[in-house]
């Protein structure tokens, strides 16, 4: 029922998966006499389907606190995050509000035993392919700690997403030396180096202009900025398209060329074009929950749904469990011994 | 002496000023052997510029501890401050090691009383123009009272740069509602809405999308965001930039394209040029230091020249006093009556 547009694109975006992967299964949540209707549209998806009738549906602009107090038990999104617990399905997929998603996965699905606070990691487009970004704004200011667990929890999404057998994992950070501040993530490389992780080739430092170069398989970094870092790239990327647009329009000659290079032009916008790297994963959860952007399409939603299909089916969970059982092995106290010294 | 390239660099580009502003006189601290020839290529500069020997350099990758030791007093780096700090020159410019120009700017020249840290503030070229976005390094965390001292700071700077009456202001933050850690922003946000400033319009929250858009003349946030969120730009600017690159040279079709639209592509090279948007300012201190990007060519420092040039043309410390006067004249605690209470 969530995104900007409602049922209609999500269940758009499911016939799309389906093509794709004929082996999908869905439960969809929601009002059932606006699904209905919808799914008379796509036979093939009907078939793969079953509709749960939910009375309730979170709105876009409704806080998390008062979504789970009006959404509890009832509406689609707690309903659908309810079926991963309950293993009727092994992932959820929403386009709903972000915040009150978050809240309800961690209310129905609690955080993983060693984990303190969850993360949402994001897929991030970059000139050597394609990188995690994690956390994108699941929540604030992360400890040493939470860093480390960012890194593991992203390393292991990297091996599920991109079939490396040792993801490259840097945390992102400022030049500047000694700046106050920096502390937690400093203490986080040292933990990172020390505790040598099997799966995983901790690369050090990176900054915000690597994010675009992908140096990494994994980018680290704490909520706030995580999610500022995304948004400020999306900007750009639309304030230079912005650019070229009003560049190529500005006289005969200019147009002439776009005309040529029309193909050229298709294969950039093809690249920028954000319905591709579609789907939030968080992470740190007893299962597995998927964010797709709320104004997308069709295109988008099913990119968000394929995205969910691969943490599955490369048992992104089961990684994530290997990798944090090997540090904590390794690594005697539950919280590292660093952490522990710090505590 | 500083940059990657050093006095040859700082040299052509102050020629390069010069020519455009040719009211400005400028002291040269450095290496006289070095800078002397270099003078001999630029006879009208020669006419213009003192030059004051210095037997030491600050490294680009001293320890800002290690600089200020071994630079105090004698480097040129703490001697071009210096003079700022003895009124013999009115704007300091260096291409160095940022770390160190900030621990001698604050050593030698203190924050001004009501300030507790200063900021870095850039010029980020945006669809609408250009934007000031602080902090974007100096310190990192900063609490509510930094953030509004930030958005005084970064109003100031916008009416002696933009010529604006009442520059428009936001507070970075993330969209989600009810985030822990976001308190600081918020409480920002609440005593500037209190504040009520004349010589500003408060615009409330702005995302990282809005930076590229320009929404507002002024983004304030705490440095270690703001300095991500400028490199992801920058990476983003690259990545698009290579992505344009490789697509216009893969067929004739699109080759002949860019010969036609070359004009364009000439237009769309010169609106992404960092080197038009080269210096970082900074606030807070009882004097103005500029910060030149390092690795930047004449063109380029010629560019931070001139933001210094304005900064003093504008009176921007004068408009700083009177905007933070004004402020705290409404106010009555030194510190605004809502960090009081917070305290």
């Amino acid at each position: 029922m969530g995104g900007d547009v409602g049922a209609k694109v999500a269940i758009a975006g499911a016939a799309k998966a389906l093509v794709r992967h004929p082996d999908i299964s869905y439960l969809l949540y929601g009002r059932k006499e606006e699904i209905e209707p919808l799914l008379a549209g796509y036979p093939k998806l009907k078939e793969n389907a079953q509709v749960i009738d939910c009375e309730v549906a979170v709105s876009m602009d409704e806080k998390p606190s008062q979504a789970l107090r009006r959404g509890r038990n009832v509406s689609s999104m707690w309903r659908a995050i309810e079926a991963v617990r309950d293993q009727d399905s092994d992932v959820a997929v929403s386009a709903g509000n972000t915040g009150a998603l978050m809240a309800m996965a961690m209310f129905c699905l609690k955080t993983m035993p060693e984990i303190d606070r969850p993360a949402i990691a994001g897929i991030w487009p970059t000139i050597n392919g394609e990188s995690i970004v994690l956390d994108i704004g699941a929540t604030i200011g992360a400890d040493a700690k939470q860093l480390l667990d960012f890194a593991l929890m992203g390393g292991a999404m990297a091996r599920a997403l991109f079939e490396v057998k040792k993801p490259s994992v840097g945390l992102l950070n400022v030049g500047v030396e000694e700046v106050k501040g920096v502390e937690e993530v400093k203490k986080a490389g040292q933990m990172l180096r020390e505790a040598d992780i099997d799966n995983m080739e901790y690369a050090g430092f990176v900054e915000g202009s690597d994010l675009g170069r992908g140096t990494v398989d994994v980018f680290v970094v704490e909520g706030f900025t995580g999610n500022i870092a995304l948004k400020t790239a999306e900007g750009t990327a639309l304030q230079i398209a912005g650019y070229l647009r009003s560049a190529m329009s500005r006289t005969w000659m200019s147009k002439l060329g776009y005309l040529f290079a029309r193909n050229a032009f298709r294969m950039l916008r093809d690249k920028l074009d954000p319905r591709k790297v579609n789907g939030g994963v968080f992470l740190g959860l007893n299962g597995i929950v998927i964010k797709s952007h709320g104004g997308t399409d069709a295109e988008g939603y099913a990119s968000a749904i394929e995205v969910a299909y691969d943490m599955v089916h490369n048992s992104l969970q089961a990684k994530i469990q290997h990798d944090l059982n090997e540090y904590h092995a390794r690594n005697h106290s539950p919280r590292g011994p660093e952490a522990a010294e710090a505590v």
